[in-house]
């Protein structure tokens, strides 16, 4: 068998080691199908068993009550940032309020300027994004149709302790790179969104939770792929679901409910898990420069720099020897990311952990 | 091992099993990135060679020129829908043309009429759609923005023979349930699109085949997922792709190059596997009633009926149990039908014949 290494990436991401154990098993046939999960039907006994097992995992894992409805989309965060406000926004409330925490909150302000009115209500690009807002300096609409934030900013590795506080107005959160990394207050959030790719599963998949009231705001006009409101009514399955990265999910959330055994188990490795990363950088003398401040640092991604250009190749270069792989930085601000999501082990993170105070003990002056 | 049946669904549908055979060898690790398929970046080196392996064998497979672009998209035909008059109609051609000839070509113009003018140029309703038109029976706008249809409805297992003549008007061109059938001159289509469950992979991508010049037309003010332009400018990574599903794709156009030996030779084998159950069909003095009229029967999809709900019932319970599955007609239409896509091997198929032959023989009067 091929060797695995330490798999570091922003996302695609990690995946627990049993879990692809038991894809690789039933690749060829689930037992009543006789077929593959690749090839059954959306619509048939066992993948609806699959979806509906998916479902009933997230809503236990989070305490999600029949208020909220659960979706599995296609297209992305991409697409559900066009999609929120096609759906949300609304003729008396045809604006919405975007606190700017870094790349894709900016990316999500992109799409929502085509759509409609919107308006900032916070960005953090005077100090290049590295710290999110306290809730006194959010300028929050009384009447804006939602307020989006994106709590944790995989690229800039800048995470919100808890969500702003925005009254009466519904809380819209990109949760894509951290959903299911801690317990939730669900009932706070008029939507939560997360593309599975980082913590849920493979890429091709979007977890969307929603309240059911704001799905009354879909109109008959828009595209029925683009209507939130016919996803829900047809329970994600308006057309072909993309069936095997729904059954990762499936099995993924298996693995947090009973291997893991829950959420708040989760969030204390995850906890210990970052704890160890940032030690390094607060006891490097400054060899590791976190970008993100000490009260939003991110639990699923460490992103810092070293001294140069020269030492972050050295670095990139010798971890990847040492099969701690994909630590590159995002294309857009170079450095070093380690973006340690529920399914990177603790031993490979401790094994990140020596390799960095051994480097910077061999490059530092 | 799990047995394997012969798998006839309509989709989700079988795939080779030396594909299913080299993800199962591969899940756990990719050589290269020491990390599964499921794990590794859109980005990655490993990925790119995927990608870009894919487009290539399907460049040769349809020989396909340089003035096409070849997308990867999520969201199934159900969103090209959508996209496709977002994209195509402008200001100076604001209404399409739409061949009805079933289900997926009524589902194509539902979406269509949201966003624009459209007409349908011809309707096969009148005979249950049970045949496709004649050329000098479409009533087809010259100044179209382009012209639609389905060329293998899934559902009534109706085929055009070949494309029908648009003159100037680009033809756009549903290909979900024959893609990769049999070679097809590219260059006679504006676009041609296929959700990859059928014929091409699992569920979850979406093949597009676009002329260059109709990119063109797609404004800045969409959604960026929705924009088909944004999409060929980031040679379909504009955000994370859907890695898995395009990475299945390209192991099945692998198997069509190399173990089938290109579309010539696939037709040859469509051709006679399908003759093999219309010629039970023919033979079964009327106990098995086809669909579709002799010239315009699917080689894909071979929609019958049986002289009672009975013994429909019997038929499916019994070739259920013979390990020949997902043989149950639409929900929409009941009967049966025998999906014979490109990876459902002659061995399965004259296993089915023999089965049907056999259930007559016991059934007919």
């Amino acid at each position: 068998m091929t060797q695995r290494a330490y798999n570091f990436a922003a996302g695609p991401a990690a995946l627990p080691e049993s879990v692809l154990e038991q894809a690789q098993r039933e690749m060829m046939a689930l037992p009543g199908p006789k077929a593959s999960i690749l090839e059954i039907s959306h619509r048939s006994p066992t993948f609806k068993e699959i979806i509906e097992s998916a479902e009933k995992n997230i809503r236990t894992l989070l305490g999600i009550s029949d208020d909220y409805a659960v979706l599995f989309l296609q297209g992305g965060g991409r697409l559900l940032f066009s999609m929120i406000p096609m759906n949300l926004l609304t003729k008396e409330q045809p604006s919405a309020d975007y606190i700017l925490t870094g790349t894709w909150g900016k990316a999500a302000i992109k799409e929502a300027k085509k759509l409609g009115s919107m308006k900032v209500a916070w960005d953090g690009a005077d100090d290049k994004y590295t710290y999110t807002p306290a809730d006194s300096d959010l300028e929050l609409n009384p009447n804006a149709a939602f307020a989006h934030y994106t709590c944790n900013e995989t690229i800039e590795g800048v995470q919100f302790p808890t969500e702003p506080q925005t009254g009466q107005v519904p809380l819209v959160c990109d949760a894509s790179s951290d959903f299911m990394h801690k317990p939730l207050s669900v009932d706070r959030y008029g939507m939560i969104y997360a593309c599975a790719q980082k913590n849920m599963g493979p890429a091709g998949v979007s977890i969307v939770v929603v309240r059911k009231d704001l799905l009354e705001r879909s109109s008959d006009e828009l595209g029925s792929y683009l209507n939130l409101k016919l996803h829900a009514d047809e329970g994600s399955l308006m057309n072909t679901a993309p069936t095997f990265a729904i059954y990762v999910v499936r099995l993924v959330t298996d693995w947090l409910l009973n291997d893991i055994g829950g959420l708040e188990k989760m969030y204390a490795i995850n906890q210990r898990k970052a704890k160890m990363l940032y030690e390094v950088l607060d006891q490097s003398g400054g060899f590791y420069e976190g970008h993100a401040r000490q009260d939003s640092r991110s639990l699923m991604n460490v992103s810092f720099r070293l001294p140069s250009e020269e030492l972050t190749t050295a670095f990139l270069k010798q971890s990847e020897a040492a099969d701690l792989t994909s630590l590159a930085g995002h294309r857009s601000v170079g450095g070093v990311r380690a973006s340690i999501y529920n399914a990177v082990p603790v031993a490979g993170v401790e094994a990140l952990r020596d390799f960095m105070i051994d480097f910077r003990d061999k490059h530092a002056n």
